[in-house]
């Protein structure tokens, strides 16, 4: 079959990227978002406003939904202007929103017998990999159905990997969030102890970043934690969102996770004491630290 | 002053290539280790051999210590065969021990009224940083002394650094080893999420390891997790020592450090729960998630 029209739900920091993109690569996107307004620089470029996620879904080949929260994909689904209910027979529903895997099997397990593919493709990269298609975007769902939609994949990511069933992508997806978590915490120690310790962090910074304590988040938000620039490149907030999502799955799973167990608590205490810090970027987590 | 001759002190793994690369760079040197057939390739490449601490340190210009642990570190620089007592005036005496930075500074201390200048100089690298002369050091004690020994550090490693007075060296040490302890955990508890989730943990570690929570250990030491590969790169009783040693500091410093408590505390666990882990290397972490 091929790929025409996409429907697009959900046009924030990273959707808006993303449907951009689908745009230039030749789709026809006929797109819905909660604020019509941040729709306003798609519309121009070429996208159809639908007033309903259904409408947004109606006659598309291919729908694409990149929302905030689980319960927003329910709603987009199941919800009075649900698109499980209004999906032509054979249309691909991709969730592409950091969700749960058991919503993923779920949505897969009412689609299959609509006729209706459904894939959980949650990515990572950021605001930056949305705009510049470098996106990681991590598949599960049918093989077929995944290997369908490679050229759509293609339009909006650099790694594309399939890792199974229904809920496949969004298990991986948790295993990236589960590792930044705890090495967060790391970075955040390492950094304020070299703080109270009297030493120049940022030759500290630079002097470890290159051996066997390196990370990306070493390198990338250490130099803005010493700096105190906690501006957003991924919110806190959306974080302790993934990190509940993270230990309800590995809870449901019967394995314990002590390391992200402690970096949603310090998030979370971090937000309680301090107005305002879940709309600040994740490295804010050294104020924790250096509020000792 | 030029130096010529060097007093090493404690010739195992990381020693004995260090001195190795001292020999190879032109320096003289005498040198003491507990285990005599440890020295042995290195007397045949042209060190001289000392039955003591006191005599590897006699007429030295400068004397590197290399050993285990801080009481080994008080044993050789105070004990009966001590090299504060018989280093040569002006000598410089070099602790590259993963040590105590209270240490550093109290032998600093003792050190400075005999004319002695006293250099805390850690590294990190591992034993093919030690072979192939990459390591990086982090050296804290008087500027000037640190000045005068760049030929010897540039023998020995590729970043050197200085972080400030007696301690300093440890300090930095000591942020490095508390950024790996709670990336360790990420990286374990990455690893035994995805496993657990039917995912292909080879697959996950591929696709997370280029972005966001990419790191050192992920890269280098995932693999081996996931073949079940716990050789020694860095042994668990050493990593153990070195939280410690790191906890204590943070103590002294009133600094709340709960990623670090909590990985010495896996370890622990890992080390009492099953014999002999604590010759593994630090990777093994694992098997406390896979053990559930």
């Amino acid at each position: 079959m091929a790929i025409k029209t996409i429907g697009f739900i959900g046009t924030g920091v990273m959707g808006g990227s993303m449907a951009a993109n689908l745009l230039r690569a030749g789709f026809s996107l006929q797109i819905y978002t909660r604020t019509q307004a941040k729709a306003a620089a798609l519309l121009a470029a070429g996208a159809a406003w639908c007033t309903s996620p259904r409408a947004a879904a109606e006659d598309a080949d291919v729908v694409i939904s990149m929302l905030g929260y689980p319960v927003d994909v329910e709603e987009i689904y199941w919800g009075q202007a649900g698109l499980l209910a209004s999906a032509k027979k054979g249309a691909y529903l991709v969730d592409m929103t950091t969700s749960s895997p058991l919503l993923a099997r779920k949505i897969a397990t009412v689609a299959s017998p609509k006729g209706l593919h459904a894939l959980d493709a949650p990515v990572s990269g950021g605001d930056i990999g949305a705009q510049n298609a470098t996106l990681s975007i991590m598949v599960g769902g049918e093989e077929t159905a995944f290997l369908e939609l490679r050229p759509v994949f293609e339009a909006l990511g650099k790694t594309i990997a399939y890792f199974g069933p229904a809920g496949s992508g969004q298990y991986a997806k948790m295993s990236n969030q589960i590792a930044i978590a705890s090495n967060m915490i790391g970075v955040c120690e390492a950094m304020a102890y070299a703080k109270k310790a009297g030493l120049d962090p940022q030759l500290v910074y630079q002097t470890i970043a290159a051996g066997a304590a390196g990370s990306w988040s070493l390198s990338n938000l250490g130099p803005r934690m010493l700096s105190g620039d906690y501006s957003p490149g991924f919110f806190i907030k959306h974080f302790i969102k993934d990190m509940h999502l993270a230990i309800d799955s590995a809870t449901e799973m019967k394995l314990e996770l002590p390391g992200l167990k402690l970096a949603e608590k310090l998030y979370q205490q971090l937000t309680t004491d301090s107005e305002g810090a879940e709309d600040l970027g994740t490295q804010a987590l050294i104020e924790w630290y250096l509020r000792q």
